[in-house]
């Protein structure tokens, strides 16, 4: 790992390609496993990254984890595209220090140390808890439909802060790090971040959420449709993140960097963290290496943002609760692909004979 | 549970229905939790079958975990339906004890217990362990392209192995039966017994396995094609198992219906469990509500099976290894569908909003 960055201009600067050599060496490897050639899927494409980013054949397992709930509140929820009160992001933020929401459960599961960052919630949080990460950049963002969603110093902090609690995950041992988020009201930025960032139309990239109805979905494609015209194409990454995009998705956008910086893998969760990692890439394309996608939510713009950005999910659940929920329910497959590389005999030493033929 | 079932037609006679009224529960319950309703997709699907298995809202966690590996040999390799060469399915057996095999690593990485079980080995097994169940049935079966695989009689023992051995690890603990198997060459009884189960032509069902190039596919099927032609529409399923199907196929179909016996989730594995699982639940359809598919195998009659006996698998990683690899790779989900269940908070406890809308 190299030197601790503290900013996001620190951190994309410290990012590096993952390592060629290791990769070359990892298909390698693991034609020679007791096995036949590409027998385990995906679980081999996996353990290939793994060896990219660590430099090594075969990878270290990569543990412990950390999971980072950034939280973060939205000026669009005037506009009506979501069915929950803007209150209940702080609410959760509580559930989350008290331990009893998904992503506590899943983290206990997966042995993942939880770290819950208010970013930018907007209404006082009902149980103040010594273990939340105080990094308020603002309460909340404007109406991204009617103007400029944060000012270029709010991104600026908001970057900062992701770069700052990746880095904190890993001086604390973390080699595994899980994107997480909280905001009611978050999926209609990211659809407007998909939508801009891989030229797709509105109604293409925006979805229910987490339970918009017809008349709410309408809201939230016009809400959109109105952000992007602010939006011209080649607009640069952060300038778009500026306009329509969000503070916990800023930090996320951050978090992602601040990992590769540390050439730690991070997988990253469902629409929200996509859209983040869509702008983290577009600004910093190393860091691309370094991404493991946990799951394919639902929402229709994680699928197009997904595809644009190459990445295929290790899993496929039906998800769309967030919080870090979909990547840690990932976090077992991605540590088996390093134990498989690891520990598997190979057909010499197993005394096992090898069909020969070549990868088909 | 209920007492202990020593063969196949005890284990069919003792499996009931799952509960309705513990399904119902776990549908209400996880509208409680707090998070939005349908949000976690499949896992909530696969924790009410846990309520509903377990007869218990919420349902406990399923472990400790068992893998049965059941080993065969087939008498159809003789046509050139494979690259590997019929011994293969002894040094792996051999691997498997030695634990360096996949379904090793992945059941350490679990805390799965495995157990080895010869079947139907047809060539001395390199390496005796103490840890091998010897339960040789026949050294393999005969070609089912030109006779029937197996005797009634050995179907029969077959069946009551896999019985015996889900009694066996139930009786040592295990909550959660996971499948495995080893045989060269056993995808092509799988293929057949899929075809003949579900009424597929043997085209749409004959996969590669692992590794079967233009030729040999051409041969499987061809081997599938003539097998078929002494098995006529309605042919009862434990007459067809004899018929086209192999003693590791049939140990695993006894497993099915033994954990079924005890109450215990089964979760299988890729194309050869799935055949098995389709004998076991045509023989004794109240079963299926204890099976939890655990992948989409790669192989096309895998997916034909699945979608015939409506199974909407954990994972989907296009892996087609066997052994019980990929059933593995999908326990710690089945796990975390439980612990959901039981730890998370629910809105009035946590103090969260609810937005109250009926489901959607």
């Amino acid at each position: 790992m190299t030197a601790d960055p503290s900013t996001f201009g620190e951190a994309s600067a410290a990012v590096r390609p993952t390592d060629d050599r290791a990769r070359t060496e990892a298909v390698a490897h693991h034609d020679r496993l007791t096995k036949p050639r590409g027998s385990l899927g995906r679980i081999e494409d996996v353990g290939v990254r793994l060896a990219a980013i660590a430099g090594q054949c075969p990878p270290p397992v990569p543990e412990p984890v950390a999971v980072a709930v950034f939280a973060g509140d939205h000026g669009v929820v005037a506009r009506g595209v979501t069915p929950w009160p803007q209150e209940v992001t702080a609410q959760m933020v509580a559930n989350f220090c008290a331990g009893g929401a998904a992503v506590n459960v899943l983290a206990r599961h997966t042995g993942a140390r939880v770290l819950v960052v208010d970013v930018g919630v907007a209404t006082p949080i009902p149980t103040v808890s010594p273990d939340l990460l105080g990094r308020n950049v603002a309460n909340g963002t404007r109406d991204l439909a009617e103007e400029p969603a944060m000012s270029a110093d709010q991104v600026s902090a908001a970057l900062d802060v992701g770069v700052e609690v990746a880095s904190l995950a890993v001086d604390d041992g973390a080699r595994l790090l899980v994107t997480g988020d909280m905001g009611i009201g978050n999926t209609t930025p990211s659809a407007a971040l998909i939508a801009a960032l891989t030229g797709s139309r509105p109604g293409e990239v925006t979805g229910r959420g987490t339970g918009a109805d017809d008349d709410m979905l309408a809201r939230k494609v016009a809400a959109v449709e109105r952000a992007l015209a602010r939006v011209p194409t080649g607009t640069p990454a952060l300038e778009v993140l500026g306009e329509v995009g969000g503070l916990e998705i800023a930090a996320l956008a951050g978090f992602v960097v601040g990992a590769a910086a540390r050439r730690v893998p991070v997988v990253i969760d469902g629409v929200i963290a996509v859209a983040a990692t869509l702008v983290a890439l577009s600004a910093v394309p190393d860091a691309a290496g370094y991404v493991i996608a946990g799951h394919r939510s639902s929402e229709p713009g994680a699928v197009v943002a997904l595809e644009y950005m190459g990445l295929e999910p290790v899993l496929d659940l039906d998800l769309r609760l967030g919080e870090g929920s979909g990547a840690l329910l990932a976090v077992p497959t991605v540590q088996a692909a390093a134990k498989i590389m690891r520990e598997m005999a190979t057909f010499d030493a197993a005394g096992v004979t090898d069909k020969g033929d070549p990868r088909q």
